[in-house]
């Protein structure tokens, strides 16, 4: 899996540096470090040399040198992956953090023409700037790069109503393998001229170019916007109360956060300055937004929509955030889930989706399943109930040797994913397939799907020295 | 362009006979006749067989014959498409009008799995009888198949709000130009795993395969609708309109459809019962229609929008739609432009979309070069602001011999792409390329994208059995 690279030859890293100059490049150990090593620390490699071209032709330079030797690459953006992917284990290192121009904000078009290393965070604010919103928002949005969104197809938390980041992207301009600039900025809505290239490099991770530069769409600003915590007895019925909210608000709904007792605990035990919204805490909360573009619609709409819940028996009990400071501090009890469960040893961490329908079952399923395999384990539930996008991790029982139950963690990932794979879900829904996940993809992909997929990446890059270890 | 394909040998003519069964075949002339002929009669084509396979299987069973044999295939589906992608010079033509299964619609999944064979209208009939909305929709809608639509990447009037056929499909399934069944129906929002391949089978015109199922998106219903005709006196004050009905409503906006005057008098004149709603008839009218989840949204908010454009004099004159038989009649007036076009001696036709804030810009720059070209020439602009797209259509001077016009196309249709290309535009923004813009698209991509997809058709189909004469 992390096998290195051959060695690359010093003359051609001496035309590397010539072709980049002083500023395009670094040997520093120091400088290196933190490209070296993913953010958790599941990941640290080595590289001979870490490239920071400053435009896109430095980029098409520095790849067509490493072609005409045959030299592999990694291309980096914020390094915020989860999978591995953006970790040389040898290859040299590319990182796009230096294309920082914005190229151009239209607010007529709804677009705006963004180079690759621009934050996600900066990206929004761009888009605040000129009076429109730019809606992809995750946890690392204030490291996470343009291109690194692009490259791995990002979600977050307003998938529902927005989609992911391919929904996002107008336009790319790229670095072929070839080094050759695929110039494909586009401010168009509709564009019907043959295979659409750009949606191959969308999700690529890395391995069919270096996304440099990318068009992307803007919303209008809502006037309106309510958050409410409820309190419900059953996963299902978090199924029932999201398609009455999406009926009720004719789409309206921005976020539907699922979140099981035992992450909830958790927060409260592990985060400070926190406290449940809801007492008792709930078997399953449920963190909804909606959002308006007339004022004080999304207030009316989920009023209206809880009153109905709770007539209903979807929901047992409700608590709406008052002010700004309210919704705020209801979204940290969501986005802390992650760093609380740290504390508690560490745990077997799944990145799977399901269809919506069926997340209650599949919920039933898997943990039955985990308990059979691990009994004691504590299974932690979370995520975007709207995209069928679940955090399914597995804690250890209370008290448990940490390191003999991190050392079943293959073993188990593969219990939890089998019963993905027989509800017809996907073993990596937002965080890519990386070094992580390149053999087990194989098991639940088909042969024809997996040659294919091979044989365009041959097509494209036949030396293959674009993230050679990532994907199949 | 229309170079016939080789003969296809008896003996293989024989098999697909065996293997597809009495119902799966014809070669009966007035049963192919339909299928032959494009319905405005731009295209006739000649096919040694008709296949009508009724299942997936019986369709990769007839691809795996004809890939043996190296026998090229033309997939069919409703016989709409508007570039002669359809229709066959001595292929053997595959129709996929008898897969007509429902395969499963899941209101909570907000997903329904339709065969390729389903009209469109009927697709839109299948969410409304879940209580949910299908929105693409375009004037062949009731002919028009799913997995035309999805070869084509068919646009329509909804495309502001919910995007292209592209964004509407969830999953395919497909037979691949070498027989093997591709089984990509999912109706998850989330799968990172790899390169998203039905992408590629979206918009690739049947040359990479055949699709015979597809998961689609389905919507909330929404709960009020308001359609306006604005009058305008200019083309870029619609943009700005436009821009101020995005943000009044939240993006509510469903249609905004740009008509010049030309066209408005030419529906009068050349279509029955037909009458504008506003008087005089404007130098540009836009129908506009919003859509909002609460009942009486969307009027408030058509009436809000009205009040600002007349204070900042964004618009002229303005009515407002009373009922639903108002409302169809004022879209009628949209929908019967081509049909209105026609008795004044065909015209020279574009599908071409620029971006949106250059659309004013556009059309003046075009409109002066079509006047250079071909003095007294009639301008008819119409189509979709919200998306960029606009037909621009190019009629004979009032009394000028229509065959000399007509000969002139190809030069004139140059004039008009050569500004669309200045503008960053796309000269296929919603038909495609099919066998009529082959060439022409070589001149306005750049070589680095007609090889990469090029590349890409070879890996997928090495044989180039699938649709040979369409994209480059």
């Amino acid at each position: 899996m992390t096998a290195p690279s051959p060695a690359v030859l010093p003359i051609v890293l001496d035309e590397l540096k010539a072709a980049l100059g002083p500023a395009g490049w670094s040997q520093d150990p120091f400088t290196l470090a933190p490209h070296l090593t993913e953010w958790r620390g599941r990941w640290t490699g080595e590289t001979p040399i870490l490239l920071t071209p400053g435009s896109t032709e430095e980029v098409a330079k520095a790849v067509s040198i490493c072609a005409a030797n045959g030299v592999a690459i990694i291309p980096q953006g914020g390094n915020t992956g989860l999978v591995g992917g953006q970790i040389p284990y040898g290859e040299v290192l590319l990182s796009t953090r230096r294309l920082r121009a914005v190229r151009d904000v239209t607010p007529l078009d709804d677009a705006m023409t963004l180079e690759a290393g621009i934050t996600l965070l900066e990206a929004q604010q761009h888009a605040a700037a000129a009076d429109r919103f730019f809606p992809l928002s995750l946890a690392a949005e204030g490291t996470a790069t343009i291109g690194g969104v692009i490259s791995t197809n990002a979600g977050g938390t307003q998938v529902l109503r927005y989609g992911m980041m391919r929904d996002q992207v107008l336009g790319i301009e790229a670095v072929m393998p070839n080094g050759e600039i695929f110039n494909g900025l586009k401010r168009l809505r509709k564009d019907n001229t043959g295979y659409d290239l750009k949606q191959l490099l969308i999700g690529a991770e890395g391995t069919l170019g270096v996304v440099t530069a990318a068009t992307l769409k803007l919303y209008p600003v809502m006037r309106s916007r309510a958050v409410a915590m409820v309190a419900l007895e059953t996963a299902a019925a978090s199924v029932e109360l999201l398609a009455r909210a999406r009926a009720e608000t004719g789409g309206g709904v921005e976020a539907f956060e699922l979140m099981k007792r035992l992450g909830a605990e958790l927060v409260i035990k592990n985060i400070p300055d926190t406290r449940w919204p809801l007492d008792p805490i709930p078997e399953w909360s449920v963190l909804i937004e909606i959002a308006s573009g007339t004022p004080g619609g999304a207030e009316a709409q989920l009023d209206a929509l809880l009153e109905v819940a709770f007539e209903e028996g979807l929901i047992t009990d409700a608590a709406i955030a008052q002010n700004d400071s309210q919704r705020a501090a209801f979204w940290r009890l969501r986005e802390e889930h992650s760093a609380a469960l740290k504390p508690e040893g560490g745990g077997w961490k799944h990145d799977v989706s399901v269809p919506i329908s069926r997340i209650a079952d599949y919920i039933d399923e898997a943990t039955a399943a985990v308990e059979r395999f691990h009994p004691g384990a504590r299974v932690s539930v979370f995520g975007h109930v709207g995209d069928g996008n679940l955090h399914y991790d597995i804690l250890p029982a209370v008290g448990e040797d940490i390191p003999a139950f991190i050392a079943r963690w293959k073993e188990g990932s593969q219990v939890v994913h089998d019963v993905v794979a027989r509800y017809d879900g996907s073993i990596s829904a937002e965080h890519g397939l990386g070094r992580l996940k390149t053999d087990e993809v194989r098991k639940y992909k088909s042969p024809l799907e997996v040659e294919t997929m091979a044989a365009i990446r041959r097509a494209i890059d036949p030396k293959r020295i674009m993230n050679p270890a990532v994907l199949f």
